[in-house]
């Protein structure tokens, strides 16, 4: 069994490599890859060599690294983030019109909100969240919903890691957090005001899919001023409503009288309702790989 | 060096496990995973299992598995996929106000043309374009564009693979080829009527970055009908040259008196101003990792 055992190693060490790249450092050198993955050098250059044979990264003309868009194709098949996103962006939008800040589409990650999709506006307020970036879920208002969707062990993981406020207006200790999302479960919406940057607030309601499970948050970040959030608290609510429904029919089966058209391109992909035809019916020499 | 060898082939299958994964199969049991990879079922369960670990895949409860939404969060650091996308979208909007079809941003991968984002209208026409989907160069208005800048070794492996036209309006021979790209290199545009539906034409322009290398196109997909297509291919020629300052300008050293702010989150992020200048002043606790 030693093949699996270096099989199992190569894959994480992999893994390990392509982790190594963040928001902060989308750009690296070897030695730069080796010392954050803590891999020996001349393991890193051999991995490296062969992920950019695969595409998952790209040598720059400098001979620095950056993440190869063969990684970011493969990420679009992904029906938990792109076909969530897909499925809500047109909400979104009708969303943003609206309010002219920013509109973002969420997951809960382990013990973090994992941003899918934010729409912003030049002169919209501060806000921390992007796309394919994640925030501790006691931090946000999507978080508190997300949290008390998941439960108890979710909690105790959030406990467990420490709450960590970032300003005066966070979540201090386990008693307001308990409160945060009991309040969030029998409002059935979530409003976190200067928890992250005391300027702005995040309004948040959750995304429901098949048989009501909680699958993402609807947010807003907008001003944390005096002004009353439950206009946009309703039309996040409408939205959501709107999402959800979408949601749930795309995972109908095909010929289903609501089913939605695009065959199984359904869970990933919204265009046209000419193009969703299309597709459903793509003949071999066009079908996307 | 026999880890050497086993290590290699362990990542390469681990690949061609992600890509058994499809748009027309974005569910897959562990039995399709082998089928679809050329991988025998034991192996395929212990690197199913393994990438389960690393949340690439995830199962679901009726056991069949899909990709995970780890996977989509690391291609979320690759600069030239969604980075690009970040610094064109602002400007794919304006021109979507204006159109209301599709309007989308691809790069080339290899033969084809890899969509890396569209923006449609529920009433557009039909489209075969969706966001991680390929076409190959020689069907689409910006393949031919990208072909142009590509080079002859491209173009050869293009003739190579075989023009096979999908309409009687597509390319049927290497002189058709090559005439396309000698006048999209003439015009600096390029036009696809009818090529991949008869009812659809593509009008695309280049967007260029440092040093005016082109690294991308802008298209409208619109009606294949007899109205001048000038003053689109003039909204594009605009937004595109707002992108490609934007795109040099985000390349430029940290410091430079005309570079955003942003720090190193500029090549992957554009939310508002005030976020920004947040980001790149954002304190550890909260960095995106």
């Amino acid at each position: 069994m030693a093949n699996q055992s270096n099989g199992a190693s190569a894959i994480s060490r992999a893994v390990r490599i392509l982790e190594a790249f963040s928001y902060e450092a989308p750009f690296l050198t070897l030695t730069e890859i080796a010392q954050r993955s803590g891999i020996p050098l001349s393991s890193t250059q051999r991995i490296v060599t062969e992920l950019v044979g695969h595409q998952l990264l790209e040598r720059m003309p400098d001979r620095s690294y950056r993440m190869g868009n063969r990684l970011w194709e493969l990420g679009t098949r992904t029906p938990g983030a792109i076909g969530l996103r897909e499925i809500a962006l047109p909400y979104m939008h009708a969303v943003q019109a609206r309010v002219r800040q920013h509109v973002q589409l969420s997951v809960r990650s382990n013990l973090d909100v994992l941003v899918i999709e934010r729409i912003s506006a030049r002169d919209a307020v501060v806000n921390a969240s992007i796309v394919g970036g994640r925030i501790p879920l006691q931090h946000s208002a999507g978080g508190i919903l997300l949290l008390a969707a998941a439960g108890d062990e979710v909690l105790r993981g959030v406990l467990r890691r420490g709450l960590q406020p970032l300003t005066p207006d966070g979540i201090q200790n386990e008693a307001e957090l308990r409160h945060a999302i009991a309040t969030a479960e029998r409002e059935g919406y979530a409003i976190a005001s200067g928890r992250i940057f005391s300027g702005s607030r995040g309004l948040a309601v959750p995304v429901r899919g098949v048989q009501g499970v909680v699958v993402g948050t609807l947010t807003i970040v907008e001003p944390n001023d005096e002004s009353s959030p439950m206009p946009r608290i309703e039309l996040l609510r409408r939205a959501a409503a709107g999402v959800s429904e979408a949601l749930v029919r795309s995972y109908l089966p095909p010929g289903h009288p609501d089913a939605p058209p695009g065959g199984a391109y359904r869970s990933l992909v919204r265009s046209s309702e000419s193009s969703m035809e299309y597709l459903e019916h793509l003949l071999p020499p066009l079908a996307v790989r």
